[in-house]
């Protein structure tokens, strides 16, 4: 199994046992995620930047390669201060160190003792160097991978190609992927041996756990929408991103902690 | 109304307009986002260390006072490496800068041009010192405030006191907040006039937004529970949760850019 190497970066601490590092955890987790954070260092501040952004992993050499066997990239693109952009053009050729964190949240487990709550998740941590993209074919190529992680074949059914002005005005961040991890929670609660056998608590208090995923609604036309009826990517697209987070809500209960 | 000051380091740069710094757009992102993303600069390494984690905001000296209008702290609790709180320990009273950031996804925002697609969200971005809780009476009031955030009144109505063993092997961090902001993306999509104008492309591809939430399901029994049905807080909070988020995601859809 394609995994990333372990080092004194990646390397899991406490709960060991719940890391991965297998490419199909570390890069699935981050391709369904919604929403990226981004965190690299700024010079002039003590605190780390943090940036919520858009990106998906890929292979601009392999493209049609899966991500779940493959070496990937880290694709980028999100509407920032510039600061990131700016200081990842200082840093030259060897590119700006950035942690990316994905971070998906399944369910909540509830115990007899707040002690004993815990959460289900899935969370990816990718440390890499980041340069901006310049070769307009790569930025094209990682254009369209973005756009289609969110909603499938987009891309292509909406109006392309880019004008040059677009394709001039959209920043795109490439992360040459350093190290990475993966920690995922799943199961039900684990209480007190004392607890549990108190039997008036065990009777008086539910536990277990409330599953938890992104639902996507009935989508609302713009204001100057002309497609009257919605076309059938779209609602199959929707339908089944709904059932996959719930279907992977109840599955990670019934899987062992 | 009760805001934090703008400062370099949470003056938003590019579409300022979003940007909002008032105490109840930046604590509400936190206390309503299930998962925190805490990054801290790590000496030994180039990338910054990124945790998700728990936490919610509190004033110990005023604990009824209202987090929309009052100054708050952020604790936070989680399982960890336990290398932010080895090296917040190392750096003294100050206490170690960190990053805290929230995110939520509320839409995908669907244009007649990729480059022109965006989403609504709500992210905040906190910057503060963190210190570990040493003050029993502060890290009681800590984990009630974090468990009740996830649930309320789960605290209460599951086992307590905590253990003395519980108490002692629960690491809480406090962040002292320095600055920050949130950013808001609302509305539905812009498109250029020249596709807008386009009657082929505008009739033949759908625009508008697909709102998304997070929606709790059904909960599932853990194989040691001995209350045979759920609580009715539970099921409350529950419904209530759902509501709330799919609400807030299609008002979004109607609010201005």
């Amino acid at each position: 199994m394609a995994e990333y190497t372990k080092t004194p970066t990646n390397k899991l601490g406490r709960l060991a046992k719940r890391g991965a590092y297998d490419y199909e955890t570390v890069h699935s987790i981050i391709n369904t995620c919604p929403v990226l954070h981004v965190s690299f260092n700024d010079p002039n501040q003590p605190f780390p930047v943090v940036l919520p952004m858009l990106g998906c992993t890929g292979n601009y050499s392999n493209p049609s390669s899966d991500p779940n066997t493959t070496e990937q990239d880290i694709y980028i693109h999100g509407y920032v201060s510039g600061r990131i952009f700016q200081t990842s053009k200082e840093t030259g050729d060897e590119g700006l160190p950035i942690t990316v964190a994905a971070s998906h949240m399944d369910g909540l487990v509830l115990a007899l003792a707040p002690f004993h709550n815990s959460c289900n998740y899935r969370s990816s941590i990718v440390y890499g160097y980041a340069t901006l993209l310049t070769d307009p074919e790569e930025r094209l190529y990682a254009m369209t991978l973005i756009t289609n992680n969110l909603l499938p074949t987009r891309w292509e059914k909406s109006r392309n190609p880019a004008t040059t002005a677009e394709l001039n005005s959209t920043s795109i961040l490439k992360v040459r992927v350093a190290s990475a991890s993966a920690k995922v929670r799943t199961g039900g609660p684990h209480d007190d041996r004392a607890d549990w056998k108190n039997e008036d608590l065990r009777t008086g208090t539910w536990t277990g756990v409330v599953p938890v995923w992104l639902q996507w609604g009935e989508p609302i036309p713009g204001k100057d929408n002309g497609k009257v009826e919605i076309e059938g990517y779209i609602e199959r697209w929707r339908v089944k991103e709904n059932q996959k987070g719930r279907v992977y809500a109840y599955e990670a209960i019934q899987k062992d902690d």
